[in-house]
């Protein structure tokens, strides 16, 4: 990156940490550490410290695994939301991006990632046993599977379906389509495909 | 970003923190504070003290401002650079460059800025006083002015020139013209211009 003579094994440091983020190169490593060199000194010790604050002091729900700065849980304590549904979703994002939308009112399940062999993860890396003794205590009537639609999930929603399917459950999954603005020329076939063969009544 | 009813104080601080990096939003901030929730303590713990470390123990050069892991400066100290030129650049990111290009021997003077009416930044305010220090000294037999050609840049140049002509020393700027690789079509009627003006001996 820089004539090796003058590198600051300081600066490198720094460097190698912070390329060591997704989607950040040695290059923009480099000017994050430059813009941190440059700032006050309480300014870098506060940035540091919440990083290693929400690592260290965040706990999770044994129940569904969402976040919660104590020992409660914000969605499973929360009387207005609908017990009686659970959606399995691999990870928190999926779960802040169900959130966002404002149009699911029932619990979480957080798998903590989705099977896949080549990445060794296997049923029994995932909170899937959690899942079943959810189920069990009776109180659930539906599933919703919101997992991707690449062959590792697949291959999870199909898993999860024959454990699920041991309780009297309704098991969903959700809707695949053409997005909404999506141009249909621009839609891949598979998509494209099971939206017209899942079509729906027109509610104008 | 999501619903607040159910955001955590934790991971909010840590998203505003990382959000407050140039270039980074608060979707890649929420991105990123998730990756670091999902990777060791450890781990965390040591990408915070990297940066803590590096602000905190880092040393700047009283002559040049360059930085340096000790007491010493890594260009100054070093006996095979040239020490009657010094180059006068913005900031410790111009050096870097300038090192990476391997065409430059001499040393440096890092201002820590350019003069800026708007944001409030005069002479006063730059390593100007120090500049002139190293001059008097008499060792030195040229100066290479390395500045943008912002109007900022430009200002900040000729302030240096009127101070440094004080001193019996040959003032240059680094050459400006069409880059390496550069379409004239494509190149702004400035420097295009100004490269014409400035025609070399051609050396095939």
């Amino acid at each position: 990156m820089f004539h090796r003579s003058y590198s600051s094994a300081l600066l490198e440091e720094a460097v190698d940490q912070l390329a060591s983020l997704p989607g950040v190169g040695r290059r923009t490593a480099l000017r994050l550490a430059l813009h941190l060199l440059g700032e006050p000194r309480e300014n870098v010790e506060q940035f540091a410290g919440a990083l290693v604050r929400l690592r260290s002091d965040i706990r999770h729900c044994a129940r569904c695994g969402m976040i919660s700065d104590d020992s409660t849980c914000p969605v499973c304590d929360d009387p207005r939301r609908n017990r009686t549904v659970v959606c399995v979703v691999e990870s928190l994002r999926d779960v802040l991006s169900i959130e966002n939308t404002g149009q699911y009112n029932g619990l979480y399940h957080i798998l903590g990632g989705i099977i896949s062999p080549i990445d060794g993860v296997g049923p029994g890396d995932l909170r899937i046993r959690e899942l079943s003794d959810r189920l069990a205590g009776g109180e659930i009537a539906e599933v919703v599977l919101a997992l991707s639609t690449s062959m590792e999930g697949e291959t999870t929603a199909y898993y999860l379906y024959k454990q699920i399917t041991q309780y009297p459950v309704k098991v969903t999954t959700i809707a695949r389509g053409v997005g909404f603005g999506d141009d249909l020329e621009y839609t891949d076939e598979l998509t494209l495909g099971r939206s017209i063969a899942n079509r729906q009544p027109f509610n104008p």
